[in-house]
């Protein structure tokens, strides 16, 4: 185990927790005296921000699936360039909610593109330049769905049906069961205090104390 | 020679004489009896004029030039979805305004990326979907700025410095030598006649007439 600066990111779908996770993970590595950066994808810059907006209000006429995920890995490409590596190469670490495992799990999962198409566009973009550590917060659809629509209007992915997120959900599970080395499941479907147990638990097992 | 609907590209610097090229073809096509739409990139979608502005104007910071390129590929991929996949199966001609090789020049070779890895992510994104002819306008570097110069207001493509542009023609050039069945190279620093003239002497010799 290294204790350089890490890059950690937080995936799952709507209503699973994220930013509660988020909150737990940098009170955790500040509280083991590192820096910590949060940003968010699609967005963490400007450029970044104007396609998230690009891709949730684009609702009317939608866009091709390819558009899709080329939006999200041109605003990837300019997070990781501008905000991510510099933020690590001045020490800081840098927790994100969602980053790669996101494309493939929404556009090769959900939009069918298929994990291997998106996985090769993320070959291209990213090379080597992976999380250490990724947290699926895992919670059913269902569920997912109930706790992000009291929440706030759903925009254009959380508009989409059941099965739709059945699909990201399966994509994950994938993801997780291929590269258990870096994916760790949190069972985020039971109460927030053992959710936060579940996170705090792994970052002692996964992340190097200094 | 097939008399199929076939997706014509005009490639070439600044000031290399595009917009009089596109009348020139389209006018062709049409006394050939052909239906023709004509259209630019980026750009040529609701959602792709979004980015070209975006692409065209972040001026004052920039953006790293992976982002670039997959704006441009996102932009494409929406283009060749919504437009002319749409307009070729209609039974009309497409004339395009820059297309795949002006990712390669001005990305591959302007901004320094490669040709390799933007032919990579052509690869990815278009596949085999290519026009059928391309017509390369070639003009000196500072003959095509000086036209550029006394239209309009440079955008920040124009802005570039000359040695810009030259790493950008030297890569048409690449191309046009390597893929010359497709490209066909118009010496655009000649007269307009002349332009004109060789433009429809390259469209008779390799479009099949009906």
């Amino acid at each position: 185990m290294n204790t350089a600066p890490q890059l950690i990111t937080v995936e799952g779908i709507e209503g699973a927790g994220k930013s509660t996770a988020i909150d737990t993970i940098a009170g955790w590595l500040i509280r083991q005296g590192h820096r910590v950066v949060t940003t968010r994808e699609p967005g963490g810059t400007a450029l970044g921000e104007e396609l998230r907006s690009m891709l949730l209000t684009h609702r009317a006429e939608g866009m091709a699936p390819d558009t899709e995920v080329l939006l999200m890995f041109a605003a990837r490409a300019e997070h990781v360039a501008r905000v991510i590596q510099p933020a690590l190469a001045a020490g800081q670490w840098v927790v994100c909610d969602r980053f790669v495992d996101a494309s493939i799990a929404y556009q090769g999962g959900g939009r069918g593109l298929g994990a291997d198409r998106v996985e090769a566009l993320a070959q291209w973009a990213l090379a080597d330049f992976m999380p250490t550590l990724t947290l699926w917060l895992d919670v059913p659809v269902e569920e997912g769905l109930r706790r992000a629509a009291g929440r706030s209007t759903p925009d254009r992915f959380e508009s989409e049906k059941t099965r739709f997120f059945e699909a990201v959900r399966s994509s994950y599970a994938q993801l997780a069961k291929e590269q258990g080395d870096r994916i760790a499941r949190i069972d985020a479907g039971v109460p927030l205090e053992e959710v936060t147990q579940a996170i705090t638990t792994t970052l002692e097992a996964r992340i190097a104390r200094r």
